[in-house]
């Protein structure tokens, strides 16, 4: 009984954990939150691969079957460099899947984190998608503290939602991918500021379908598994447990502290 | 020509080396961020205790005379714990002293990161200084994306700082500890919600001269030295360069990656 790896600089990920439990209740899930070296949005290229080699190692030490990297940051700036033996999906590839499908006026809006916004790894994807389309990046840096703090609405949450959305507004797109899992625990405050008929293209829903079409063409479903969710933390910090409950409506198991 | 080393989990640490350059012109400083693992501030004190023992192994290995550790969630959580051949001061010491005599009401204010807060370190040493004062702590996790971010003023940090300060207002404290190295680059803002009758304790300065005494009394100080700084960093992050010319003036030298 294999289970699927995920793993995410910290809790974001677990958006990704709960639209693949949708999917496929039946399969055991490992998680891996990178909580001491986090955030990764902030930092080099070469240090976010660095961290997430180890992360793979460790994920393949404990016998996946097949690994998702839920973190936009490692998806843009490490996976593409990586070699692995098991199937692996970043979320950058579907989320901008989804969103080239879903604009009608070609004009995309992409916010992330610093990282992932200076790796153009979006901007990259949706012009394979769709060559014609004007793609407006933007950093989002204090998107994630927020979430972490717990600040999900109010004057402050709503204040940094339009000093960071203006330039999207401005550009009129029709469409904006949400390109840090954190994101998702902001979006009613993004759809009132950028208004209801803008799309918000969140990867989590489309990375969990194409995890499930992948296991299936590779014959590595378990349909007799118990879909048991384990946490590996690599710091043993408490914000976890709070978030994971707000993203999960429970907390699957206590986490175990490791060290990769 | 040994040098003082100084380390911090990121940038802020370079408030204390423009205080050290004041009091000590001659002397070279080796400082190291950790920019990879940043911030310490919400982790556990297990990982800060790890981290900052590489580091002082770090800055052991490249010949320092004496350390700096110029991060208080370090100085609250590792330092307690840690043995160090060399001389070293942490920031937590010095700042409660100094608020401690500067109070007249006695009713102190501490704003440092979560944990900090949770360790009660500056609890701890302001009732050493001061057993009759009450003292209010409060964790302010968002002031230090704030300053990374660049958003030292304007309509988002005042209405965090209200929030933040809020019950500090309400204790009626006539002081408080700034119990973050970020936290300095803040204080018009936190003067302007506290009031200009509140003393903000600012570890940096006294950190110098407590340092300045000590390497006088131990015979350590080198009047030739030449006063270089080099800095050393764990991550090649490029939001280090635009914050430290903002602290320091100028940026010493080009900072040396290290993969400590």
């Amino acid at each position: 009984m294999k289970p699927i790896g995920v793993f995410d600089s910290g809790v974001g990920g677990l958006t990704v954990v709960a639209a693949l439990r949708q999917c496929l209740p039946k399969e055991s899930i490992l998680y891996l939150g990178d909580t001491a070296r986090l955030p990764y949005g902030t930092k080099s290229a070469s240090t976010v691969q660095r961290y997430t080699e180890r992360n793979l190692k460790f994920l393949s030490s404990r016998g996946v079957k097949a690994v998702v990297v839920a973190c936009n940051t490692a998806s843009a700036l490490a996976l593409p460099h990586l070699r692995f033996d098991h199937p692996t999906w970043g979320v950058v590839e579907p989320g901008a899947e989804w969103a080239a499908k879903m604009t009608r006026n070609d004009r995309i809006g992409v916010i992330a984190t610093e990282s992932t916004v200076r790796s153009d790894a979006y901007g990259e994807a949706l012009r394979r998608w769709r060559p014609e389309a004007a793609v407006f990046s933007h950093a989002c840096p204090l998107f994630v503290p927020l979430v972490e703090e717990g600040w999900l609405d109010g004057e402050v949450v709503e204040a940094v939602a339009r000093r960071y959305l203006e330039p999207l507004r401005r550009a009129e797109v029709d469409t904006v991918v949400l390109g840090c899992t954190h994101y998702p625990m902001l979006k009613p405050i993004l759809q009132r500021v950028l208004g209801d008929e803008v799309h918000l293209a969140d990867s989590a829903q489309i990375v969990a379908q194409k995890v499930s079409q992948g296991l299936a063409a590779a014959d590595l479903l378990e349909p007799t598994a118990e879909g048991l969710v384990q946490t590996c933390l690599t710091d043993a910090g408490e914000s976890f447990a709070r978030l994971a409950r707000q993203i999960l409506g429970d907390l699957p198991s206590e986490p175990e502290w490791v060290d990769v």
